[in-house]
C-alpha cells in the first residue's frame, strides 16, 4: 500500500510518497510558486534531485505534474496512479466540526469552504489540493487530516477563551492549537520511551519558524500555546506570539492601519523579525554577540519556552519528559541548553556535552539521575498524515 | 504629618487620610456619579458613615465636598486643609517615563495630558483629581504614584513584545503591568516574613474584579501578568485576559464592529460575565452546583491562576511563596483551595482546615512541610502611595 501525503500551501504543494508496508518515503517532493510566474517542480527520488519548470496556474496543474513526475519512466518511482491506495491531505483547522480525520467527498469539501474563515491563509490551498486530486484521479480516496486534531481531548476550560458564551457556540472563537500532527507523533514516541502513555505527563515543544507546545496528559492534549489561529503563543519567526489584545487597537488607532493590517502585521512583521530584523534563528544567533537586538529576541524566545514549560507543569500537576523537535528543537543545541538550564527547580538535569551533538537525530538529553526525562524526537507530520489516511481508507 | 491619597476614576474621587505617624486611616470614602445625575459623597470618620447627596460636575465640585466634609466642624477630623501635608494622586500608566513617583508641576500635568492614551480609562480622571487639587489647595504639594512603578525592573526579554522594534520606541508599546502598588505591598510584607527580600522568589496573586499576577525576585518585580493595558493575563469580572490577538480581527469581520468596540467587548464584556453572566466571583461560585456556565467560568479563571504560577516559578528557577491578596485573594477560601491543591508538585502543603477561616485578614495557609509559604496578605495600595507622597514632599 502506498500512500501519497500532500500538504498543500497557497502557492505550494508539498508531496511524499509512503510505501506504508515498512513506512519508507519512496519520492518527495515540493510543487512552488503556483499561480505565480517562474513556478517549478522539485522531486527527489533513488537518491536523485530533479527540479523542472512548470506553467502551474492552479493546483490541479501542480498535482499533475507531481503524478506525472512520480510515474515518469526513467525518474519515476511507480508504474501507474494506480498504485497509489489513496491521498493524504493536511487541512490546517476548518473548525471544532473537524478534529477527526475524514475521507474527503464533494459535500464535506463544500463544508469546509464554508468554514475556510478559521485558517483562511491555509485552507484554501488545501481545498485546490483536494479538488485537484478528485479531478485527476476521482477513483483515489482522499483523507483529511487537521493540524488541530490531536487537540480535540483539551478540556473545556483550557480551550474556552472568556469572551460571550454565544460567541463560542456560534462563531466558535476558541482555542484550537495547530502541530498536532507533530505533537501527536513526537508525543507517541516519547511515551513509548516512557513505557507507556499512561500517567505521563510529558511537554512537547516543536520549535521552528513557526512554533507551539503542548502538555500531552496520559497520551492526550490538554493545552497548547497556539490558539484560535497560529499567531498566540511563543514567539517565531514573523509571529509575535503572546500580547495584549489591545495592542491590536492602539496600532489601528496610531498608524492609521486597518484591523486586518493589524493582524497581518502581527503575523508576518513581527516575532524575531520585528525584534531584530532576522527571523531564521541561525542568523539571530550569529548576531548574538555583536547585536543586542539578537540577543534580545533569543532571550525573549527562550523565556516564553521557558514559561511555558513551568505553566504546563502546573498544569499537569508534574513533569515527567520534555520533547524537542521541529527545526529548532531538532537542531539548535543552544536554545536547548538555555531553557534546559533554567528548570533545575523542576529536577531537570542535562548531558551538556552530549546535547551539542544532537542534531537532527534522535536523542536523548537527560541524565541518569534527572527527575525529569528530556528528549530530542525529529517529528514526522507525513507519516501520521499516511497512517490516518491508511486507516480510513482501509 | 497627614496625607490624603486620592485614587480618581472617570466618574469617582476616593479619598483616604492617612496619620503617617503611625500610618492609621483618619477619614476615608467616595464621591461617586461625577458628571452624572445623583452624584454622592460617602464619608467615614471616627465610626461613623455619612452619605450626602451634592452636585458634582466635575472632579473640582468633588474635591470641594470632600476637603469640607474633613474640616467640618461636627464630623470632620481635621481643622483646616492646611494639615495636610500631601496629596497622593494614584495614577495607572502614562508610559515608561514615569515609573517614579512624582512631584506634580503644572508642567508635568501637560505631560501627563499628552500620553493619557496610555491608560484612557484612568488617567484623565486622575488628571481631574490633580487639577482640582493644584486649583482648590495650591500651597499643597501633589504626587503621582504609577500603578506600573513597581514594574520597572522588568528585563526586557520580560516587557519586549515581540513586534517591530521601532514600534517600542516611537509608539512605546509594550509590557508594563498595574496593580503595582499592591504586588509591592504584599511581596514587601512577605519577604519581611521570609527574612528579607534577597534570593527570594514569590508569586504575588492579586486577585479581584480585576486581577493581576507578579513574579517578584529578590524583591523586585520580574514579571507581570498584565500587559501593555490591564487587558492581559488572567481572566477577570469582565476582561477576558489573554487571548489570541487575532480574534479582534475575527469578531470585527464577522460581528460588523470597529476595532475601538472589539477590545471594549473584551474588556467589559467578556472574562467571567461573558463565560456565565457573572461577574462576581461570589455569584459565580453561588451556583457553582446548579449551572454549567459557572462551574466552566470558575474552572477557567482557577486554571490560568495555577499556569501562572507554574509559569513564575519557572521565570525565576524556583519558588519560596505564593500571596493572595484582593478582593478575592483575601476572602475566597475555595479559589484558593482549587489552585493550592494543584501544586504538590512544587512542594506546596497547605491547611485544608485553616484556609476557610483566613478571610479579609493575614493568614499564614502553608503547613510546616511546606517547601513554599502561603500568605494571605490584605493589600493596602493607600498606604503606598502615602509613603511614596511622604517621602517626595520631605
Amino acid at each position: 500500500m502506498k500512500i501519497l501525503v500532500l500538504n498543500a500551501g497557497s502557492s505550494s504543494l508539498k508531496f511524499q510518497l509512503l510505501n506504508m508496508e515498512d513506512e519508507s518515503v519512496i519520492a518527495k517532493g515540493n510543487a512552488e510558486r503556483i499561480g505565480i510566474d517562474d513556478s517549478f517542480l522539485t522531486y527527489k527520488a533513488n537518491g536523485k534531485a530533479i527540479t523542472t519548470k512548470f506553467v502551474m496556474p492552479t493546483h490541479v496543474e501542480a498535482m499533475q505534474h507531481i503524478l506525472e513526475a512520480l510515474t515518469d519512466k526513467e525518474n519515476g518511482v511507480i508504474k501507474s496512479v494506480n498504485e497509489i491506495s489513496g491521498f493524504g491531505h493536511r487541512v490546517v483547522n476548518v473548525g471544532e466540526d473537524y478534529f477527526d480525520s475524514v475521507v474527503v467527498t464533494p459535500e464535506i469539501l463544500e463544508d469546509f469552504k464554508a468554514k475556510k474563515d478559521f485558517s483562511p491563509l491555509h485552507v484554501p490551498g488545501a481545498i485546490s489540493g483536494m479538488e485537484a486530486c478528485l479531478k485527476i484521479a476521482p477513483k483515489i480516496k482522499n483523507v483529511a487530516v487537521f493540524d488541530i486534531g490531536f487537540h480535540k481531548t483539551m478540556p473545556d476550560f483550557v480551550y474556552r477563551y472568556a469572551i460571550p458564551k454565544e460567541d463560542y457556540e456560534n462563531l466558535k472563537i476558541r482555542k484550537y492549537g495547530a502541530h498536532g500532527t507533530s505533537h501527536r507523533y513526537v508525543s507517541q514516541e516519547c511515551a513509548k520511551l516512557l513505557g507507556g502513555a499512561e500517567n505521563t505527563k510529558i511537554v512537547t515543544c516543536h520549535l521552528g519558524s513557526g512554533s507551539s507546545m503542548c502538555a500531552v496528559k496520559d497520551g492526550k492534549s490538554f493545552d497548547t500555546s497556539m490558539g484560535f489561529t497560529p499567531l498566540e503563543g511563543l514567539i517565531m519567526g514573523t509571529r509575535s506570539g503572546d500580547i495584549d489584545a489591545s495592542v491590536v487597537g492602539f496600532l489601528c488607532d496610531k498608524k492609521g492601519i486597518t484591523v486586518k493590517e493589524a493582524v497581518n502585521y502581527l503575523n508576518k512583521k513581527s516575532g524575531m523579525q520585528g525584534l531584530c530584523g532576522y527571523s531564521d534563528m541561525r542568523d539571530v544567533e550569529a548576531n548574538l554577540e555583536s547585536n543586542p537586538d539578537c540577543k534580545l529576541a533569543y532571550d525573549a524566545m527562550c523565556y516564553r519556552v521557558i514559561k511555558y514549560i513551568g505553566s504546563y507543569a502546573a498544569a499537569m500537576g508534574g513533569l515527567d519528559a520534555i520533547v524537542f523537535t521541529g527545526g529548532i528543537g531538532e537542531r539548535d543545541p543552544q536554545v536547548r541548553e538555555t531553557v534546559l538550564s533554567s528548570l533545575k527547580f523542576l529536577g531537570v538535569e542535562f548531558d551538556k556535552e552530549k546535547n551539542p551533538n544532537v542534531f537532527g537525530d534522535f536523542g536523548e538529553l537527560s541524565t541518569e539521575n534527572s527527575k525529569v526525562k528530556v528528549y530530542v524526537i525529529p517529528t514526522n507530520e507525513e507519516l501520521v498524515i499516511a497512517r490516518e489516511t491508511l486507516n480510513l481508507i482501509k
